[in-house]
């Protein structure tokens, strides 16, 4: 871990969440910490999620599963609740957004499972750091997402298409951006697809179905890497009775290093922030 | 895949299997086709015990989990039984062995669920591919596995130490053999530790926990893998009614080439054995 990164800053920032000093996305928030997806589902979904989620693991990669009806990340950020420390929450019943609050404690069941899923924000510093420009952070916007006709493997209630982001790379450093995100497989891992994007069933590059649209200049290929939409997206089209996810752009901020993200979810490797 | 691998060996072979035609161990049998542990258990404990292998994948690599009371793997080895096609199971009543059958048909239950986890006998060849020597291949035995000081992330009722399985390494070749194996981390993935084994509470290298000890020869240095026991200690510690393994050495082959199981894992690639 470097130096400069104090942990404290995270549980700092969370705590500014909780108390609504921060309401708005977390993108160049607490960089440096990893941020996470948030699926909420009673426990009993919970299982086929999570055969949902191994069989598709390069879309939904798990960071931590919560115990049943508890909201502390015990292990990637203790001391934190996972009801109150994201900026926006999105609550569906029967797959459809009925409210969109500031807190869920008062939805809180029992029988509520937690799972962070891993975001792709993580290996966006170590492309920066590789000199791979990436798009939308250049223009300030949100990373575009696509539906392609990629199918997850289903599990029980839950199927449903990849759902992939996108950044446009010069030609001569696609390897290098292949080879710096494989590195990272606990994390999406490489691009599930580059080029050619009429191939996964996308018409359109400047119409993505999530986030915003970037131009893709002369000499520069549009590179496809699984998105952590991909389970949420399947949770919703299971439409279950209730579903509780964060709001897209504002994610739950771990105490864990985006350098060590691949460790902590190893369970190898340096980080001791958690207990387990 | 390389030409030579005919994908219908692994269904002749389980075919030999499940007629009592080979019931021995299965190293050297089907080179070139994963080879994979067994837990079974009721659905009840399924959820804890995917937990406990998604908080500890180094251990844990699922390479399938099949559907509850459906003996088919249908994305590893479609048409395949679980129940007949390993040559030897072990039946665990509240943690004790029971019964060591060439066959589960008697035993099923509508509620089992089925875990299929990846074996490190998959990495053995791209390191003698890699000019890496393998010692217990060398010598005919079984790989020497040991019980560490190096806990599990516990899950519901599963916790436990972790195994690892030790191959001595030249010096020299200890980088070479971190490469090879860390680039397959849907298999275990790289060692977990290198030389120094009373650091994890190996007090003797000659007295293994399981399989066989090998003599590590002068300017070799023991290298440790976690390895697939690993859940399955886990599923004894917890002394379960019931829960039903392969015996060891006895494992199940997939449809998977050990070239693929990477792919096949991440769902990802050229697999296209499955149905899935």
């Amino acid at each position: 871990m470097p130096e400069s990164l104090d942990r404290s800053a995270a549980q700092r920032f969370r705590a500014e969440v909780a108390t609504g000093r921060h309401t708005g996305p977390t993108a160049g928030h607490c960089m440096g910490f990893a941020q996470a997806n948030l699926v909420v589902l009673p426990k009993n979904l919970a299982y086929d999620f999570l055969v949902f989620a191994t069989r598709n693991p390069k879309p939904c990669p798990i960071i931590e599963v919560l115990e049943p009806g508890n909201p502390e990340p015990a292990l990637s950020a203790p001391g934190a609740d996972i009801r109150t420390d994201i900026p926006k929450y999105r609550v569906y019943r029967r797959g459809v957004l009925v409210e969109e609050p500031a807190s869920i404690t008062h939805l809180w069941q029992d029988d509520f499972v937690s799972f962070l899923i891993g975001c792709s924000f993580t290996f966006e510093k170590p492309l920066l750091d590789a000199g791979i420009p990436v798009r939308h952070i250049e223009l300030g916007r949100n990373v575009p997402m696509f539906i392609t006709n990629m199918q997850c493997r289903p599990a029980g209630v839950f199927h449903g298409p990849m759902v992939v982001s996108m950044r446009p790379i010069p030609g001569r450093l696609v390897a290098k951006a292949v080879e710096v995100t494989a590195a990272m497989h606990a994390v999406h891992g490489g691009p599930v697809h580059v080029g050619a994007p009429e191939a996964i069933g996308i018409a359109d590059l400047g119409r993505p179905d999530f986030g915003d649209s970037v131009p893709v200049y002369e000499g520069e290929v549009p590179v496809f890497w699984a998105c952590g939409v991909t389970p949420q997206a399947a949770a919703l089209a299971a439409k279950p009775e209730l579903v509780i996810t964060h709001s897209p752009g504002h994610m739950f901020v771990t105490d864990v290093p985006d350098s060590e993200v691949q460790d902590f979810i190893t369970g190898m490797g340096g980080f001791r922030g958690g207990r387990g």
